[in-house]
């Protein structure tokens, strides 16, 4: 990847999370290194763990569905917590949807275990000796889900492309996780409904 | 209110909030008596409190981000929770924006303090000694949010007339629990901005 030092970049693992401690005022360049993944992302104050990243306040807060450059991602107690610094790729993330979680799998006929978001969120809030009591409403960063007029969505694969990043500050001190997706039934990380490794580089 | 027998219709108070346990298979039509009041709701499992009503899986096992008859809300393990059956209203309801907390009136400039639906939602588990350990995304019944092609949402008045109701049967044993939202300082509640009561019957 041109002009970046490889030796900062590190790895959300296709179908599998991060935890990445953040301090107010650092930024994380978040990577979708193949152009076709999805990241769920979630955040929670190293203050108080009980603060989370809240989609549907974030929606509030900005008066808009999708948010972009400028805009902040806010927790249920209205604190910014994740500002969008840049953006290379066409802006199209997805505030609507839940992350998957076993249920949807067992839905869509999967009979053994199928790696999965919500899963992948509690796990690495383990590595880092923290847990939850749930999982919130996930930012998914590069997830394509427009809204018709009648009201019904459409699951479409990204419209990144490789290397397309975007650059969030943390306005407080967090734990921000990452979920390289681990959906590969329906086209949301791509036609080829493959997950891929995406990167992040945790900057100043 | 003709053709209702008053002496079975309970009041959720303008500006408080009000847990109804209800059987699976029993119904509950929720009436928008004055037409104008916005009311916050949300189910958990009697089994397991723990299992909630989640509009991000709503909307993702619909596909849609407005439900309408025939449609049900599930909780985040994909259980239908409340569906549906019938909806004399507009149909236009709300799954996307947060329920009002004390932080929202803190930024709307309030220095004392203001009801709001989150508290609402812990004081109605309570009175029915339950707990639960976060505030969901509410459905937000008769909530008027348009989101126009340009991903902006706005806040107008309900579309619902006096005396609209929407009938909602459960689908597994149920606390249900409806809020008449306190907000007075944007006309979400209707251009007087004058929280009023609602009314409901359970049947079945």
């Amino acid at each position: 990847m041109p002009g970046l030092d490889p030796s900062a970049l590190e790895v959300v693992p296709a179908r599998h999370g991060k935890a990445v401690p953040l301090a107010r005022g650092q930024t994380v360049k978040v990577i979708n290194t193949h152009g076709t993944q999805v990241l769920d992302t979630w955040s929670f104050g190293r203050d108080d763990m009980r603060e989370f990243m809240s989609m549907e306040h974030s929606r509030s807060f900005n008066s808009k569905i999708m948010l972009g450059v400028g805009d902040s991602y806010v927790s249920e107690r209205r604190r910014p917590m994740l500002k969008v610094i840049e953006d290379t790729s066409p802006g199209i993330h997805d505030t609507l949807l839940c992350a998957c979680n076993r249920y949807i799998y067992e839905e869509q006929g999967c009979r053994e275990y199928h790696r999965n978001c919500a899963d992948n969120l509690h796990e690495a809030l383990s590595a880092l000796g923290c847990t939850f009591p749930f999982t919130p409403g996930p930012l998914n960063l590069f997830m394509n889900i427009p809204v018709d007029p009648d009201h019904s969505i459409r699951r479409l694969p990204p419209a990144s492309r490789a290397g397309d990043f975007v650059r969030l500050r943390a306005e407080m001190d967090l734990v921000v996780v990452f979920s390289a997706c681990p959906q590969d039934m329906s086209p949301i990380n791509g036609d080829a409904k493959t997950p891929r490794d995406a990167h992040y580089v945790v900057e100043g």
